[in-house]
């Protein structure tokens, strides 16, 4: 193939990801924030805390300095918290090489600015969008690094520059789809983290495979509603990047949304969940951010606006369901 | 309401539809081939081989006599299994009110001429297609028996006609949504089964949620495709009785295709399957007549042909999922 590639961020995706370019050929350079992990991977290819039982190629190394990571790279890969995008892309800027593809692994929605990731990358780096893609499917991250096989959307407004970063991510157990539509992929990835979230809280109440199934299915009509008010494609939310993601997650006992919205459920605080999951899920953010976008773009989605205030305003689960339990039904 | 509805088929949806008309406030009765399930029913309001734990509301009454049950019916609901529709039809028209409404619940394509099951009601009843009403979703029928709140689609020519559907079967624990579209509504249900087989036999492989969130999105992908060839509208096959149906149905171990599939994928033969499940899933007989359909309009559905492959031809299943995984990957 060519030279070596940067990514940035080394959580279990992003040192997945690594693993994934490694196989298809590539010399890939991981930075991570805590010299501690860099070091772990460099010496033993090991990064414990995220992917225990995943030994990384010999083709991967790490960092902690982001220059050394990013120059020299024709693709840098940015996998780190949806919410510290903005403040960590602007210290790496003057080392991303004029021509390099920017490559987001990230899903979520910027908070306060309501933008998504890739419109943060724009802004932030200076570049065009079209130098700009976006990698997103049903990838749980251990199952990547066990080779399962997985399969992935890029996308990118450039078609040759989504074929490139194609043909530098497939291997035997990764297959990537390619797609234009670089909105809806987005809003896909962002949004199931608030539906995934949803789900766990039915799953944790008890509730049926009838009524999750509902859950999810209204749930993805209400991101595909948003999606085509912002000029996204309806039917890419029927597709791996938006289906096929979700249910992804809300399947997966791995999947963190999931398990975070079934401690909710069960009854919890969001500070108990919380400190059961030794994190908080991108979706409690996100929730509020699609909110806010969906407000601003007079769309209803009443399955975030019931996950935003059970867990920015402390609502009981249950009244959240009966909520969206007693809506008129109308024409689908 | 109004008069008494007629439920031919006492197996489990048959059942749980009995009781949400009646909880709806409409009096049924339930044809039962067996004259002991129709005594058991009307004697204990139990039907203790499908649902055991159901005891049906006082509304409900059964009989082995079809003329009984259809006579002075102005709702005729459908529940047999797919491939004995014609046969047992045949038999009822006489006693069918010149205005009734026919309601299919039957989720499958007929053998050999590849008919979907409202086409064989308007072809064996000599019915205009507006009388005939299609119920479809995510409807797992122990679910609703327990009264576990759950979505539908019912789908009509006729939106008035829908609507008296959707009112007729409206309770506070099922509710249904209306649609025009027939075509997409039944044949999300039919290939359902086919691609719920599937989804079993990659989980009795033991692969990952990747893998099968892949399949299930592939899997409805190419239910659109020949749904938009026979002239749906591919929006339908995201809605409640496409995805949500299908993700129920892979998602729950009540599911009968997903535990037969199950089955196959550990390396039980076909036979072996049957004996322990004790029949024969829908989507076996359906993999054959979708996969028909499919040719005869030059759709392309290669999961659909693997598992018909897996089921009538023997073929081992991890040549299947090898077959599928190594097509070449495109746009999405």
């Amino acid at each position: 193939m060519s030279g070596q590639v940067a990514v940035l961020g080394a959580g279990s995706w992003g040192t997945a990801f690594a693993k994934v370019l490694a196989d298809a050929g590539r010399d890939v350079v991981i930075w991570a924030r805590r010299d501690q992990v860099a070091q772990e991977i460099r010496t033993d290819r090991r990064n414990s805390q995220y992917l225990p039982d995943l030994v990384l190629p010999e083709r991967v190394t790490a960092t902690d300095d982001p220059g050394k990571a990013i120059t020299g790279s024709d693709l840098v890969v940015l996998a780190v918290p949806a919410q510290t995008l903005r403040g960590n892309l602007a210290e790496w800027v003057g080392f991303i090489a004029p021509d390099a593809t920017l490559v987001s692994l990230m899903k979520g929605i910027e908070l306060g600015t309501t933008k998504r990731m890739s419109e943060v990358i724009v802004e932030t780096a200076g570049v065009a969008a079209d130098r700009v893609a976006v990698v997103s499917g049903p990838n749980l991250a251990p199952e990547i690094a066990a080779e399962q096989i997985a399969t992935t959307v890029v996308a990118c407004p450039d078609m040759d520059r989504a074929r490139f970063v194609q043909n530098a991510i497939t291997t035997p157990y990764f297959r990537p789809y390619t797609n234009d539509d670089v909105i809806g992929v987005e809003l896909g990835g962002a949004v199931k983290n608030v539906i995934a979230l949803a789900y766990g809280i039915a799953a944790g109440m008890g509730l049926g495979d009838n009524t999750r199934a509902s859950l999810i299915t209204r749930g993805l009509a209400e991101t595909a509603r948003l999606g085509v008010a912002l000029g996204a494609d309806p039917l890419t939310f029927a597709g791996l990047a938006g289906m096929g993601d979700l249910v992804a997650s809300c399947s997966s006992p791995l999947a963190r949304n999931r398990t975070f919205g079934e401690h909710l459920g069960r009854g919890e605080t969001l500070e108990q969940a919380q400190t059961a999951t030794r994190q908080t899920a991108e979706g409690v953010k996100s929730s509020l951010a699609v909110r806010d976008l969906a407000r601003a773009h007079r769309v209803e989605m009443p399955i975030t606006e019931q996950v935003e205030l059970v867990c920015h305003e402390g609502l009981d689960p249950r009244i959240a369901v009966s909520a969206l339990m007693s809506r008129t039904t109308k024409p689908e």
